[in-house]
């Protein structure tokens, strides 16, 4: 997907990935501005929008706006937010649309208060619940799971919040990793699948919920451990307490966290993202021992399995191609100069490492398959003899519909068509996926029984 | 000075870089677009302002911001700058301040017409120049080399604005890569010692002047060859004229170029900037041949020497620094929460990959250590067993006077410590600088002569 | 009020007053530009928040923001807002806080589609029925009246919007003048008393809503009629249809949009206002015949009736106040300099006028008396002989509810002070206050039994 | 002129007027926020560009931008600018380019160290001293006057600043007057013929410099006198020092500042402008003694003279004119719906104020005649009888080369046409203009000598 993401960049067709949440409850400590750095760590979950809510015992305030985090607060803004309780949230649209309604964290008022609320995920329900609330005279104002949510909590009825939460869950089906604040409380919520990541973790007096281990350690926190599937946890003045409503399922975190999503760092459920794409990279070496000259990463999440990949394979690992970090949301896309503009800005061959050379590209994944096909002429133009291509998982030959968007099923190259035929699409030499028996096998340590991989071969958790 | 670098930004301590300058003659072509583009590539030379200037015959029209490329220029002000020639400039200040009186090109009206000017370099002799024209009647609005060169250039008297330029290269010191523009020409300038690059590149029928050759490839222009130290190329209806003024020099380029500044696709002069930093890392492994459970790099310009080093030891190489690349311009510094923050925003250690292992980290570079300190103590916080440094440059023990602010003397941590007082400062087990003669030995195929390493030897090619 | 303004305006204590609503329903012309116009002409009624929703058929699109028309839309969101219906709104802040999620049209998506609505006024039920609604469940994203009514109107539970309309405005309590639209209809509602104004208009084959007639007349529509109090009129495919909740209420149009808040070109419920202010300028001169040098109004809202009372007594009339219109809401507070600063830089006293001269002063109404004293004491120091003030309206003696922010009841000087008292606090040397028999006779032409006057009495129209 | 202001506001072809300019000396004080109130003072002189510079002793800080002050100034900039002397500046563009270069204060180093300076007329030799100056080697960056001045003014050579300045007046030609501050000292020069107004203030122990009087009232200064024609004042720690270049010239103040461009409440050279309006508006019914049933103003520059003129004819004097306030520089154009929409944005008759009546309308000058004919018609459309049109300034006949610009000689009606041509183009009923005899008379008490009326008669003062 990493190969893709440009591609789609520079073509507007972005890929609709996770959002990162982040919450704390610390009084005494400045709390915004700990959940603006934590924001920081989490802001390749999602670049579309960032938001923070504060509570203060009494009221919630809320700043949002689109962009990244660092273009959407100010110091003056951090400062309007004072409280104990913060979240935080970056966003990319998942299922709804791109509009400032849908930025979060979504902030109510309902009869006992105020309530804020982040989500990571996607309902897969959300219509089916949608219409029952309208029918019942809801309004909304934003098409995003999370006022859905508010809504069915609030309207569970109990005079508890924590009732009001687990009642609710009962209906939710689809993926979620939700922080829900009051002006006195916070809860952290994963789904009873654990689709999301959602990790727990203590600043001083105080307890940080966050997407990814990333940001514990990002603001100096102890990780403590990950909230549990089906778990919800209430922290307040008593601390940390943990309420998990016993539903029996199956156990489904994404693959694509550790595939591409996030960030290398961080420890999800007890694996080390950095460790797990090494290992694929291994196993990859096992499954295509090729020779060639070189191995070359799509940088940047293909680097560490390409890397693997050619320590294993004892091969010489060259970076390749460099990537332009500059090239970014407000660039203007190349319509009146050449079409292949759009790839060589954001990645350019380096020619001395490559001429005459058989070169090895490692990418972590294929999605439409455009993008492959314009590195590998490009790689083939800088003078390499041969390009093979590999890919450190297996075909993404089904959509997602938990909050990744691996685009439509008629857009995934791998669904309608066969491995040699994606290889003469792209133009490479030779193309080996990742088998995904090789996965879990790269994966065991981690027992792979608890990952969902629909994608690669349409066995859904839930329907 | 990678490693400096995010101290640096946190610290508001910007280090003052080089800047970057693309030029382009191109009748029939969107100039401006282009440009845009151009210095996207050199985008890596200069955050601080960017600016376009571009030729139609009969004026200049030019717009420039404080900023990034992409926050400076939009679709709107794109099309308003229509002509056949075009300069863009990316800025770091050297010595001068950063306002947008500053930011260039510089843009002005002579007695022929209109004249602009980007300039790469810093002029040893500004003050005394300065000092000569204002004593002849001279106004100025900014403190910026180019402003002060184009009243030499203009004053030289001559009817010929080549014969100008040749006349005011003789009364310059110091270190400058220019490109001028006039309403009908394009003009790309070299000093004689060659200590900024400067290449020559085609388009179709047009010709591109730019400050590294990864703007050539990114354009998709043919590289033709460097502009040669002293050389003032001519580019107008009657294509490419050189103009040599026969001046005997020492060639001097910068070696930082090679170590840190220029981009790894880029060839200066005959060299590969990628290939230069492998041979770096490659001497260092012969010079310090340590043992070791993997080697790290800090990102990203010291990954590439990193590499080299742990090929040639045969030991593993882990990226065990996990880098934020959103944390930029607008970052909003940690004041009231812990000083540590700074760092670990920045860069996170890989507590996975790093826990009980005998560390090798290999940077780029050291100017103050401060920075370099925070590594080490992080990565033995993570649980290093023990923290090597290894350095793929010599000490910097002077400054430079020529456009690279590698801060004054007194803050140079190797200009008044021994390496076993540094190495205490950082707190790592042992430290290694490339020696003098290890650099020159890895750039040999370069023919190290033609470079100038005067920060490590304080050998100044001018007085 | 108007002299109080600029006041308020300096010290950020804002003059809260009504909104501005304009709606069209027009197949075939561009209706958010005629709205962006219409709004345009109705600035004087809000100057805190702009938006513009927008009815195609299928979809209502929504642009909303802080500030006024001019900042808020550019050619870019007008493009965007497509459609053949629209629905503009400015605003003040009345009960609800000044933030973006107060601001209108209010956009929702209810079982039936979407619905945007547009409100001017003040409920007095508001927080009993907002409890209602959260007690069953409901949720809020703001405290703006006009959140509150569309979820009234949509769990009104009729598959009809106009039945729910009417069902609601059987709840509801205060004034409002609303338009409402959906994908394909236009309503708009005037409260049973008629507190705020409302008129319809045609403009070739479409129909136009606004709150005053001066928008009819900029974007070129003519006047039909004033929606009558109580009524809901709808606008579709079929043209206008008016649904008459036959309530017999008191009527109770706020006599203040005579004396100060509505433009001098609009013509409410039959009466003109500018005819109306001179009225109240010609029976002030009945009751006060003073004799004077000159007679210089308290610009702008004072202008009319110190026209007319120097006209009636036959007296010079002057302009000796001359009024900065740069003062905006990006100004800022001389807080460093002296405080007189502040109303000098609004008002400025033309002393070759003045100077020996006995002075008229008329201002249309004081509120809290504080400015008043700052002019007559400016007018003093200019080098008048006497000041006289008079106000072209009664002592406001009591707090408004109904959506016009004259101060609370402990602010109003005139709530706790008589006449010869406020002539002190002010330093005039005589006061004048129109006598509410002398409004009354004034405004005898429109019928005064249909103008709510309870700030002048306290004879509230409803609890 | 007025009467043209919008329709050029609308047609972007905007009237050029005249700047403003202000200056402070006074230690001890908030130099940088006085001048910014002072500004505001100012803003109708110019609102395309603002700026303020700042001496401190040691160096001038400077800090401008396009638009109003109350857009380009913040509390953070005011707070940058610390010294004991400012400069400000508003600007409309005349001669030059309408771009940030040409934005004043224009700031300089020079051999002796910094200098700003802020300019109000216009240069009728730049181009030949521009000339002069390019050909001994000076290069400028903006097409502004002001650059132009501090190139001669240094480039006079003497050591000594204040003889500089002499020598360089009696190089120039045209109209000027300037404020040009060093780090320790102010300077104000006005030129010979007086053509622009300047004036002395006292503020505690300081000194001010102003375009008009008015800027003095605003911040509580206390005027002192005019700056004689052809005067310099020096002012520093010794106080006010004046030099007078003994030149001996014809007077020639322009009249417009009293017809149309200042504001009512300065004082010009000894004459108030509220009272040469309301002067001139008396002549016009002596010379025009029409009959009718009221007399309307063209707002707001139009109102004092059509105030007097009913005054003197006892007629009815009625705001028959309604004017938007707030259309201003962000407005979008009617460009897709009716033509005709853009005059009645600005301006809306009250019809129930002119129905069936004959109008006499009274404006203060016609330039283009454009919008006068459009006001004609939306009157009538509104029902008048009969619409006369009465102008308190003769016709203007010749293009003014001194700042105000009053369009090229082809655009100008009655430089082409007879006042019976002209009034069957705007369609009134009459038409009549102010005699040049009537204008004198009216400003006899002034002594009109001292008037330049070239616009009116080609009479000009300087070639």
């Amino acid at each position: 997907m990493a190969g893709e993401h440009f591609e789609m960049l520079l073509d507007e067709d972005k890929p609709k990935e996770a959002c990162g949440v982040f919450g704390i409850y610390a009084p005494g400590q400045d709390v915004a501005r700990i959940t603006y750095y934590g924001l920081y760590a989490l802001q390749h979950r999602g670049q579309e929008s960032a938001g923070i809510a504060v509570g203060d015992g009494e009221k919630i305030t809320c700043r949002k706006g689109m962009g990244l985090v660092g273009e959407v607060f100010t110091e003056d803004t951090l400062r309007m937010l004072k409280g104990h309780i913060a979240l935080g949230h970056v966003r990319y649209s998942t299922a709804a649309e791109n509009t400032i309604e849908n930025a979060q964290p979504h902030n109510f008022y309902y009869k006992q208060g105020m309530i804020a609320l982040g989500h990571n995920g996607n309902l897969t329900n959300y219509a089916e619940l949608r219409r029952k609330l309208a029918d019942s005279g809801a309004v909304f104002q934003s098409t995003a799971d999370s006022e859905l949510m508010i809504n069915l909590i609030v309207r569970a009825g109990t005079e508890d919040l924590a009732s009001g939460i687990l009642k609710t869950m009962e209906q939710l089906e689809g993926s979620y990793s939700l922080i829900l604040i009051t002006e006195k409380k916070m809860f952290g919520i994963r789904d009873p699948h654990g689709m999301r990541p959602l990790c727990l973790g203590r600043l001083g007096d105080g307890y940080i919920l966050a997407s990814e281990s990333c940001a514990l350690d990002t603001i100096g926190a102890e990780f403590i451990r990950d909230v549990k599937p089906g778990e919800v946890v209430m922290i307040d003045e008593d601390g940390v307490t943990a309420l998990q409503p016993h539903r029996d399922c199956k156990r489904a975190l994404c693959v694509f966290e550790f595939v591409y999503l996030a960030r290398p760092d961080s420890v999800i459920d007890g694996l080390s993202v950095q460790q797990a794409r090494y290992a694929l990279g291994k196993e990859l070496a096992r499954e295509y021992p090729l020779d060639g000259d070189m191995v070359i990463p799509v940088p940047d999440s293909g680097t560490s399995s390409a890397f693997a990949y050619a320590m294993e394979r004892g091969l010489p690992f060259r970076e390749g191609l460099m990537k332009n970090r500059y090239v970014g949301r407000t660039f203007i896309r190349p319509v009146q100069v050449t079409r292949d503009l759009g790839v060589r800005l954001k990645l350019n061959p380096i020619r001395e490492m490559i001429f005459g050379k058989r070169v090895i590209m490692v990418d972590d994944s294929i999605v439409r398959g455009t993008t492959s096909g314009k590195l590998v002429q490009m790689i083939r133009e800088a003078g390499a003899k041969e390009v093979h291509l590999l890919v450190s998982s297996p075909p993404v030959t089904h959509s997602c519909y938990y909050g990744i968007d691996t685009s439509k099923n008629g857009e995934l190259i791998a669904a309608s068509h066969c491995i040699e035929e994606i290889r003469e699409h792209i133009g490479a030499d030779s193309l080996g996926y990742l088998s995904r028996s090789g996965l879990h096998a790269a994966l065991a340590p981690f027992n792979p029984d608890i990952l969902c991989d629909a994608c690669f071969c349409g066995d859904y958790p839930i329907r």
